[in-house]
């Protein structure tokens, strides 16, 4: 296998290195995660997080330890560990099929490090192919507000929303960023705050509960955001909060854009109402966890309301940013997804 | 002096002791503040908090000073050092006006005492009288999202918001109450979730950005806040977030309420664009403060956004509850609010 990286994965083509992103921004630790347990225990802790991400790590680690000399038996029994890590992880099992997708009694271990390779630099493909289309529409001066994190950290590549904003960025166009701390998990303060110091964006950290405020007094221009799962319809699922977001930006007349590969697309889905919602554990809300350790500042038997995501229907949305192209309300209207998924 | 007693507040006559509401609700610990220098160290650590009672704590702290023995060059000294410990609260400043009115030389020990008493009687009243006038709109069933603190912790009595909920509830009108957690400092998520608690009133906490999914999910029939300033047209500035609260409100067609008492009305402003807004420290937004310590999660250099209020036009009212009656759009536009202000 060759030599792989990305902000938060090192693979030097033996050992498998992961960024622990439990403990950003605070500190930086790689874990060496060569190991399928310390990986699956990394996937549980979300030390390793993003959908595309996840995918990844675990692939890689499949031809690892191949590379190692295991037996077909023993590297099918890991890939089924991994697989099972994250069952509501979509891109988790389809990199496992890949990686496992070979007839029974033929594993090759060239073939299963150049297939981790592939997925690797698809992924890369697709985030720069979304960047690219996207940095189109950011014009100079833009201040644009993102929820969540959707950039290195989440992916091989760029990213996807941010991914765009750093491809504008490194274009020359003057941006900033607004980031929404995207509660409860605060993957905007702890993340993406800490991914936009890193490459140099000018950013500003707001509670979600203040994106209203700035719409009004206009310091936002665009609302870009990720995705995780697409339906035929162009409603989509994303982190929680994104549905409140883009009914501000309706409200205030600021363009409000989902950014996400063509393999979000879920097409066998007519609308947003058939995607179910995973509800998460209630500590979540009660306080937060973080490289401090735990904190519960509410009741400790308070009820809580955890959804991990929400929908947002298609007519809130001004532009879908694909890696095929950015399409807009009448285009997904007639139906434009089912042609290009 | 008689005795005074609130859910965070009891004057025996010669001490007065306040419940430290930074620890809540890991811990209930009630504070001797009889002491000047500890009560005011009590209000800008917000151990006391919410604008009437921190008036009503102040005019208590004089008045037992002058039942001390104290000269009246010291008890105006007192007065003066209380009066400067939260200088952008209103209610403080006119409590403790109140109690410095008597003439130069004529300091009356029984008049300072019975003022107090007047002062936590007349907020009891004022509470009163808008819970009243709001529980008659609730009806049996009903589900009542709320937003940061408003209740017997914030008042001498019943609350604003929180009590009208808690009168429908003893009312004997089954409820139940969505808690918004109140980024930056969680006055819902530590306080609210704490009262309801105490009062026996079924609630659910949600982070801020989920309210959207509840009120597409037809799971809240109203919306209720609290104030701290009402303008003439019916615009209104409170705690950060209820103008985004609104915006959802109105979007998903939930009544959106207000309830604040006419000492909250200031028509000399037109509208609430001529309300200022103070915005706070960065470390609020960074992380969290509580029982449990100080932690911050995002980057120690992150540039932050941090607005204490925000301001929500009247066009998103449904209804203002004031202790002198229910106010609807109609009304206010016909300049009510300068006849009872």
């Amino acid at each position: 296998m060759r030599e792989l990286k990305s902000l938060s994965l090192h693979c030097d083509g033996k050992t498998l290195k992961v960024l622990d992103q439990t403990l950003l921004p605070g500190e930086i630790k790689w874990i060496d995660a060569t190991n399928p347990d310390v990986m699956v225990e990394a996937i549980h802790k979300l030390r390793v997080r993003g959908a595309p991400l996840i995918g990844i790590a675990a692939a890689i680690c499949v031809a690892l330890e191949a590379e190692r000399g295991s037996s077909e038996e023993r590297v099918r029994a890991v890939a089924q560990q991994l697989r099972a890590s994250r069952p509501t992880a979509v891109n988790l099992m389809h990199c496992i099929d890949r990686m496992l997708s070979f007839a029974p009694g033929k594993m090759n271990v060239a073939w299963l490090g150049k297939t981790a390779e592939d997925i690797f630099n698809d992924d890369v493909k697709l985030c720069d192919a979304i960047a690219n289309n996207g940095a189109k529409l950011i014009e100079d001066g833009d201040a644009i507000l993102t929820h969540c994190n959707t950039g290195g950290l989440a992916t091989a590549g760029v990213g996807t929303a941010i991914g765009i904003i750093r491809k504008a960025h490194e274009s020359g166009k003057r941006i900033s960023v607004w980031v929404d701390e995207t509660r409860p998990l605060l993957q905007g303060g702890r993340l993406t705050t800490w991914e936009m110091g890193q490459l140099g964006i000018p950013y500003t950290l707001n509670c979600d509960n203040m994106a209203a405020i700035l719409m009004r007094d206009k310091k936002v221009n665009k609302v870009i955001v990720g995705a995780d799962r697409i339906t035929a319809n162009g409603d989509f699922a994303n982190k929680v909060g994104t549905y409140s977001l883009a009914i501000l930006a309706k409200h205030h007349g600021v363009p409000f854009y989902v950014a996400a590969p063509v393999t979000t697309l879920d097409t066998k889905l007519a609308t947003g109402r058939e995607i179910t919602i995973e509800n998460r554990v209630a500590d979540e809300v009660r306080g937060v966890n973080g490289s401090f350790g735990k904190v519960v500042w509410s009741p400790a038997d308070a009820k809580v309301f955890n959804p991990s995501f929400d929908v947002t229907p298609h007519d809130l949305v001004t532009g879908w940013i694909l890696d095929t192209g950015v399409y807009d309300g009448k285009q997904i209207e007639s139906g434009v997804l089912k042609t290009i998924s």
